[in-house]
């Protein structure tokens, strides 16, 4: 593992690491910030995944969360979206290939090789940081915005134990029904839609719920509403009687000053789980 | 006027604006967070300018400021550092020209025609943000990031009465005693020193003070601390029994994981000066 770089950030350190991922066959980075605890006892950690076109860096300079996570003691971390680099597959669409990994492992070509997102998330990564950092792998959470609020909710989902608690900002909450998913699965998991079940949050709702409280921020002025779907994961909670809430927030879009906004919420939310004895 | 963007945050608006600027000769483009409270009357505004190389949007998406503006309704006004465009006068270093304007109006060729960053930022701006927007122009207050404290710091001396407080990150705070400064005042200023010295933020405190608290903020590990040269105004405000105080936070660098982490205590600095009567 390398060290990009380590910057003094709300009392604790926001660092960028990269290293070698066996699962995506290529060099990976992620960002992790750390607060001041850390330093004497394992702290607990919420994952936050990205949506789609970004890197590990954008939600750790623009969604504001270190502050709250300063404030309760929670390390972040924030992986990439994708599998990049030269050698790895890609396409001139802004949804697919690297920027957009969707959080599958991809069965289909050219993808196979370096598009395993979710044995990266569920697996490589939380081994790597549990055993290089600080972090108590006994207090997790998860969270995401659009794509990473899909990659949350089914993460989660299909873990059991693995969370405390997740939840999403405007997530994707009905791809095997919407233009963002059907495309992707097509091209990641094949023309067979069985396989797509199983990242799909509304339907792992329908068929699993989650073992702890959930929250969906959603905002009413969202430039992507139709794609979103986030009527399928609210009738999906409801039916299933799942403990947690979707809130529709007047007046907000899809932008990280949507996601900045209800940050300290979200954390808050996992704080209560986290900290639970 | 024209309207780039607009997006809801923290219960008010997130907007970007651009306008033909007489000042600078080109278009100007600014940022501007209304809090809620705007829509029933005039709030209180700070100003936040930037360092080299920032546009309007940097410390817009990455100072994490619009969460305790919100708190205390205080509006935020995020203007460029530089003119800029085809027709503008460019350098191809980071520290010159475009991206670069160092707060002054420019009397050397080629930077005459546009590079008049302090009748825009003291007059032309003001007057356009106050005549446009629920902003209080009895209420300002002034902060801003490295080259933008410096800007900051010189405006507020230099305006008696205009701002109620000011505060910097890091500022470049004796720059005709750095290369911060030297380079770019011979570039916009001339060879004759004598013309730097009202755009010093040192010399000014000596001279004239300013009638209100100041807050600057340095980190200790910041990589340009040598070009930054906080301890000539530390000197120059403890001389002059200036209101105010100079903190070294230890281990902080330049970058703006310092600035976000000590913003809130900014906010809260200006709020108490802007909401007495």
């Amino acid at each position: 593992m390398q060290t990009i770089s380590e910057n003094k950030c709300y009392g604790g350190i926001q660092g960028v690491y990269s290293h070698r991922s066996d699962a995506c066959a290529c060099d990976m980075t992620f960002g992790l910030f750390l607060p001041k605890e850390a330093a004497d006892e394992p702290v607990p950690v919420l994952w936050y995944l990205s949506g789609l076109t970004c890197t590990h860096e954008n939600a750790m300079v623009k969604a504001g969360a270190q502050a709250w996570a300063a404030d309760h003691g929670i390390a972040l971390v924030f992986p990439d979206t994708s599998p990049r680099g030269e050698g790895v597959a890609n396409d001139e669409a802004y949804d697919l290939g690297q920027g957009a990994g969707f959080y599958v492992n991809a069965t289909e070509a050219p993808w196979t090789t370096h598009f395993r997102m979710w044995d990266y998330l569920a697996e490589e990564l939380p081994d790597l940081v549990t055993a290089t950092f600080a972090v108590d792998e006994d207090r997790q959470a998860i969270t995401g915005h659009s794509m990473g609020g899909h990659g949350a909710l089914t993460l989660a989902m299909r873990l059991p134990g693995r969370f405390r608690s997740v939840s999403a900002f405007a997530p994707i909450a009905n791809p095997t029904q919407s233009d963002w998913g059907r495309k992707q699965f097509t091209a990641y998991l094949g023309a067979d839609e069985s396989t797509w079940a199983a990242h799909d949050a509304t339907l792992l709702m329908r068929r699993l719920g989650f073992d702890g409280p959930v929250l969906i921020d959603q905002g009413s002025k969202d430039q992507f509403l139709d794609l979103l779907k986030p009527e399928a994961l609210a009738q999906a909670m409801m039916e299933r009687r799942q403990n947690g809430l979707v809130r529709m927030q007047p007046g907000y879009d899809h932008s990280y000053f949507f996601v900045s906004t209800f940050m300290a919420d979200h954390m808050a939310f996992h704080a209560e789980a986290l900290f639970q004895d």
